[in-house]
């Protein structure tokens, strides 16, 4: 799909400079270039109102901020990146000492190149982040360093974008992802855009599930959403968190907390039979809104499928995770996967067989073999007739399709095809059942 | 046994040549036979009722049946085998072209010897089925054939024969048989006939459990008998299909839907405790009438054990399977297995201990050892001291004698002895629960 | 501890004389003189009562027994052990033969210098035991020999005694010892003696849950506490019965009837993580109380933790199991061990998340890595900080902490600390729940 990574490239360049955060204009930016794939509706979320355990913080703006040498020389700017600049800097100016400002600066001498990504939400504080090299070259100098932070802290809002693709069943999967780190490309420019094709696609697909798909700031912004949407999100079973799907690194997945869950096991599956090796990251009380949405509240078993996933490859917080590392090639492979998975999850129907007193008569249904005399397995069967015989068996209600496959050992997609051909006959019938952990 | 050896000879020999098809003069024979050894209730289903998904069809009957080669010899002729004419072919009479003749031909290359089986109950046809031997031999020539089928197809009814022997509780399980073949002798007159000795030896003992005891077609003749005793079914948790019982082949038995169901562990167990080597077919969507029986709506766990079973031998559904195949010596030992499986199955009774806290005083009741000093086990305690223990320990009301024995060790058949001292001693008492697939 | 073991030899040697039986005045003896240690409160069942299946016998006291030869010589003196009579001898005073004297005579040859001990509480008899080598001695002569035993048995009532130790929760753990045993040091003066003292180190220490501590005779005893305490003893999940702990022989423990009950694998860690190797007794029919308190009527799970288990030793039951064979180190040593598992057990509390819904705010609560840009696992964050998330993630009233500790990996001891510290932030609430089998 030549036309679709086109497409992704451009978004890529369009949305990597902009300056995000968990408020601010940059993030209103960003919901309104997506809703040029996809129509988002826009919510924001009021500061200083409780949510949960949190508050909605003030929102941040910042137009410009700077550190001059003694000699008047700008050597750390705003302008040149926007990880120059801990997110949630309070406004600052003056003049101060090397050693004060020393308190104030970020680097890693491990990537003695790159500028690593901080903040400070929740903590007043303002800080510069710069590289090593910077570091050593541009502060020898003993003397009155000059700081400008020119950012505000005002009351305002959290703005997330949210889009119900319908499907014939009001039950929902949930798609979540994230949109508050500035220019780092596979933390999680990466899947805030494949985020945004993906929902495109399911809009244009007839999907038996709906799908709530969500872009929201990390932890405050899934918070947040949480309380505003509690009902909703309680029915939910299972989902997505789309995070670092850009790189160029290994395939991989982190379970869900359940590690039976179907989730899980359609991903392998859907691994497997697309021939890609991949990794597996067990769930783990670290990582991303996961930890919101699985929480005891809501229970929702949320895998990520990612390729160089998020603090596991070097670059990971820091500018080299930049438009060099993530290709739209990469995000477009990953896409087509999420794809594949939903679709799946999407065909898991539970079914339940109308005439579950005794066989039905196949003849009847135009569904038995020709010649008589008792069929004979292998002989005048078909596999096609054999999946009909054990989905009528087994969908008393309790078994999804899914677990027909597994019970069976027959491929899940002959299994889908034929549930709808019985379906399509009146045999079978889908019931609206909460696909639960042991589905 | 040879006298039952010999009355099992002299039923096979009159039943065998009977026509029997699902419904029909032939049928009604049967069972008027089978009333000679157990006092089978017969009743009949009138045609043209549904049943479920089905219809009972019309009543079919055969006079006389034969084809005539070009020269007016007889070269086909339903008086030397019923199985030469296809089962419930609709009357025919006249001439007909080779060709036109070759669509309505049946035979097997593989057995060149042998006449096939074929049905057609559900859709209209007429047909002959001969030894490929016999077609090579008659079918040269070309020029008219005159055929004669006459048969009827008209309303009537379908027959079954039915048995309830009572035991003390009326919780019941189910033994069937199907009795819809013609001149078959291992796949099912050796069924046929083993469930009627089997039925006479359960009306002879004392039983603690009841049986339900049917002659049905099968299929059809399943469907219709569970939809005039639905409520009865679906009281029943397992039991029986008996068929190919009589083969000089290997035993073997076919699983229940759920393998861990204690009538397969019990099986098994009869097997082994007899030192007959047997083969295990798992549970499959093919088979007989355990396809009406374990459906949702009854959900019946059957067992099959049988002596060359149905599919597996090579003379299945030819005249080969005949008296010279089947033996009443192997249809006796047949019988013999299930009369043991299913005395192990009437013993598996669920108890309650009638003194649930703390122990019962073994003194009073004249179970305690003589010497005192505390019970040393192994020294003046005795496996049956043991074992009444246990029973005191586990019968809580959750837990069958087979658990019992599961799980202490003990022998089966001295855990039911002893439950039944126990019992005697007002010690335990029965609970009439269902058997669950737990149980 | 060398004063608890000085304590301990102290009460070993008053109590070792004293003539214990199921009831009479030694019981109450023995009782009195651990009320030095623990606050027991002792209790009176009368004489005739029914208890059960069971009858409160009368009380037996005895002041004199001997028997002299023809010569008139004392060869046997309860005086010189209280092992010499079979306990619940009723009273004779007369001359018998020889050859009626044998079938009075109770000794062992495989020990031949040990008295074995004998019992006959339910069947009215009389009777001595004395050593092999001592029968071999005394009883050659042929004669009339004079017999003596000066007891009673007489209305009154069999004792006990209790001790409720109350906690935060009202919710009970059971500790029960049965001190009916004569001069017998291991079985079950030692369990006697331990039990007081663990009496008192949990009266004084502050726990979680309470402890219904009893001294009991064995069966009749515990037969007739649970007939007075019922439904506060169906409300008990585990316990211990406490015996045979001060052999010099190995440390092990039998299992409770369910071998994956918290108890059990409590009891292998305490022993795993103090370096002592253990045998396993798994869970049988024959032992002690837990007989009666696992019996269906209750179905505490009840683990023994022994020093030389009772059976399994040489001595066991003879004049040989005395104060050279257990010492007092053993003995403190095995309280080391019940306080711990105890420990354990007190802090294995459930606990609810007050704030389910998302994440709590780690900042708010002082609980978040002082950097931020997210939490990097493993290099800003502690070992401390995952089971605070751990705990908030998993604590949904379905998990014990110890099942915290089984799913995360984290240390018990850990975890307990953590969660009372949320606990006292308000973070997490205990819930009253009983601890099932399952926790």
């Amino acid at each position: 799909m030549p036309d679709r990574i086109e497409e992704i490239r451009a978004y890529l360049n369009r949305l990597f400079p902009v300056c995000r955060s968990i408020t601010g204009p940059g993030n209103r930016e960003t919901l309104k270039v997506l809703q040029e794939i996809v129509p988002l509706e826009i919510k924001e979320y009021p500061s200083s109102r409780p949510v949960y355990d949190w508050v909605v913080p003030p929102e941040w703006s910042i137009r410009e901020a700077w550190i001059k040498n003694p000699d008047g020389q700008k050597i750390v700017d705003f302008d040149r990146s926007n990880l120059h600049v801990v997110s949630y800097s309070r406004p600052v100016s003056g003049k101060v000492s090397l050693a004060e400002l020393e308190n104030h600066l970020h680097y890693r001498t491990v990537l003695p190149r790159a500028i690593p990504y901080r903040t400070s939400y929740y903590r007043e504080d303002w800080g510069f982040c710069l590289s090593y090299e910077d570091y050593q070259r541009f502060f020898r100098k003993e003397g009155e360093y000059e700081v400008l932070i020119d950012s505000t802290l005002e009351e305002g809002a959290l703005t997330v974008g949210e889009l119900l693709v319908r499907g014939d069943s009001p039950r929902e999967y949930l798609i979540s992802t994230y949109f508050c780190h500035p220019s780092l490309a596979n933390d999680n420019l990466s899947g805030v855009v494949l985020t945004a094709f993906l929902a495109r696609e399911l809009s244009r697909r007839k999907n038996n599930f709906s799908y709530r798909i969500i872009f929201v700031p990390e932890t405050i912004g899934a918070v947040a959403y949480c309380a505003h949407n509690e009902a909703a999100m309680k029915a939910i079973d299972c989902g997505f968190v789309i995070t670092s799907v850009g790189g160029p690194g290994r395939f991989g997945y982190k379970r869900s907390f359940d590690p039976e869950h179907v989730i899980n096991r359609i991903i392998e599956q859907a691994f497997q039979e697309s021939g890609i090796e991949y990794l597996v990251y067990p769930f783990d009380i670290h990582g991303s809104d996961e930890r919101q949405y699985s929480s005891p509240g809501f229970r929702i078993n949320m895998a990520s499928i990612c390729k160089d996933k998020y603090y596991e490859y070097d670059f990971y917080h820091t500018s080299l995770d930049n438009l060099d590392f993530v290709k739209p090639e990469f995000i477009e492979q990953s896409l087509r996967l999420y794809l594949d998975v939903i679709g799946r999850l999407d065909d898991n129907l539970v079914f339940v067989n109308q005439q579950p007193h005794c066989e039905v008569m196949l003849f009847r249904h135009g569904l038995y073999p020709k010649s008589g005399g008792g069929m004979l397995p292998g002989r005048n069967t078909s596999e096609e007739l054999d999946i009909i015989l054990w989905l009528l068996f087994l969908c008393d209600g309790t078994a999804s399709l899914w677990q027909v496959a597994e019970k069976t050992g027959f491929d899940f997609k002959d299994i889908v095809r034929v549930a709808g051909m019985l379906e399509s006959r009146g045999l079978l019938k889908r019931i609206d059942e909460r696909m639960t952990n042991q589905s």
